[in-house]
């Protein structure tokens, strides 16, 4: 399999270097650094000439140097003659622009496929997009992972009476996700159910489910700025839960996130590596699970053409 | 002309106001701004309907923030049903990147015109592109200005003696745009002729032409770190110029330049406002023409179907 190379750009160096290790295949040589004023500049140092080349590259803060980083990569392995590039984008940003909700507004989600496509992906894989029709924005196939099973077993492992256990999605969008968690771990499910009942007056909180006297856990795609989740959390902890844990498999983490749970009524928050954590977001309520034998395993199988759907059963 | 509408984004924003003023319309209302975890966010407030909309961007540093909010304005423009998108670039960023110089470079320069189109861009004005070759690169029709008349004016005002002025290109790439200058001041030219007698050991500088006892005018089309042009002008100076001025388009000025011009043999930098000079790249020998006048009779004329090429005669 030496026509199988997987290449890292600068989001998730350690998670590629995971995956590689995983596959069992040393990362290609290349360095994508900067010029003086600011242009990217990426030197491929190896053949990859008839290669089917993997690239992995998160576009997570800061998106727009992530994202040009990895359109300039492939069309850099494009016009170096490689057989396929692939590219393989744990956090795949600009997801929460994927319709107009007001007038004039851009549909980024659907730019950035077209983007990817220009440049010259042959393949995309992709983890928990923020919708499912992403997928539908690309005309070239996608492979749609999920990490929620990672995310089960670790919790799986506390050993919880199942009896005392609640999965709880923080929104109505969620509770497909919070579902799949459920019947996993043979809990019931409860829905945060937000509503606003007039213009200007704040929103209610209402809990859908029993929580009383137990152990709840909230499951999301994305945390951002951690305000719905850790109000979520006080409210389940208010209509008696013993203890609240949270998880996502996007810990984008921005502003106040981990000023907020920190000080919030979540016990631990569990995350994947989809995003690689700045210095700034470490928080001890952090427990961070890898995806990389997830996205080694695709690979190989996507390499191998064979069938991906397989992984996630 | 209210079907007319010049719209702003963040690189550039003083040049857009008065390229607007120099039209007599009002700059278009919209909001260019961040979410909290750095994704742009794009908000048209106005009715832009069947309009032919200008958008005014350079995509100087950070390039990679600038390009990313022009890709994503085109897209909320085309869905806002605007009659044609045109794409204002002043200065047009990765036009170095234009062909492979080495094995597996990208090509960065056609990346971004094939960006520019897949976004919805029905037409390009750019002024001084690195290489001519970049309109090719383009489907849609470009329209490439020159800003060397600007410069010329400014020399002229000068009252210098013709018969002790000399036309400098820094390099061999430049002699067309010297040369061009020099028609215009009747003027003599002369080449710096930079040679590497072998590997590894320092370069020459050569002076093609006379320049003892002259007044030296330098022109480029982009300074970027400074060091071929203060090299240049000390050169200028050892073979007996009395005096050195040097002019571009494009005032890049990344790095050590304004040091370097700071403590050069430069008289004076004359410059245009293709890209806006930040509050580091203040320097008492830096004159900035502005290029509003000349864009906004570009839009105009392109407003009306009338030809641009007239512009620069
Ligand atoms: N990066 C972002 N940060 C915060 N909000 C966003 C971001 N991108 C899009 N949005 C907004 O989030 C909404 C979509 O979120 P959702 O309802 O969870 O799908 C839209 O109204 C967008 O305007
Ligand atoms: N932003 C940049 N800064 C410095 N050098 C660059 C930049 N972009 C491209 N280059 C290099 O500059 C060379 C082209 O410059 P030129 O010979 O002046 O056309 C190529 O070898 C590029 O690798």
């Amino acid at each position: 399999n030496d026509k199988l190379k997987i290449f890292s750009l600068n989001s998730n160096e350690s998670l590629a270097k995971e995956v590689a290790e995983a596959i069992g295949r040393p990362l290609g040589q290349c360095s994508v650094k900067r010029f003086s004023d600011g242009e990217v500049q990426i030197n491929i140092e190896e053949s990859i000439r008839g290669c089917d080349v993997f690239v992995i590259q998160s576009t997570s803060n800061p998106v727009n140097e992530n994202l040009m980083e990895l359109l300039i990569m492939i069309d850099a392995l494009k016009r170096a003659s490689a057989r396929t590039v692939n590219v393989v984008m744990p956090y795949y940003g600009y997801a929460r622009q994927d319709r107009k909700a007001r007038s004039r507004e851009p549909i980024t989600a659907k730019l950035v496929a077209n983007l990817l496509e220009t440049a010259g992906a042959n393949r995309v894989i992709a983890i928990d997009l923020h919708a499912p029709q992403i997928q539908g924005f690309f005309d070239v196939p996608i492979d749609h992972l999920v990490a929620e099973p990672i995310l089960t077993e670790y919790f799986k492992g506390k050993g919880f009476n199942r009896e005392e256990l609640v999965i709880v999605s923080p929104d109505h969008g969620g509770v497909t996700r919070a579902r799949k968690m459920a019947d996993r771990m043979k809990a019931p499910i409860a829905i945060i159910d937000k509503r606003r009942p007039r213009p200007n007056v704040a929103e209610v909180m209402n809990i859908v489910g029993n929580v009383e006297g137990k152990t709840a856990i909230l499951i999301d795609d994305i945390i951002d700025t951690a305000g719905t989740i850790t109000i979520a959390a006080n409210a389940l902890i208010e209509s008696g839960a013993k203890e609240v844990y949270a998880c996502c498999t996007h810990p984008v983490l921005s502003g106040p996130a981990i000023e907020r749970i920190d000080n919030s009524k979540i016990k631990e928050l569990v995350v994947t590596n989809s995003i690689e954590l700045a210095k700034t977001q470490a928080s001890p309520k952090i427990q961070q699970l890898s995806i990389a034998k997830l996205l080694g395993d695709a690979i190989v199988r996507v390499f191998e053409e064979k069938s991906v759907s397989t992984l996630f059963d």
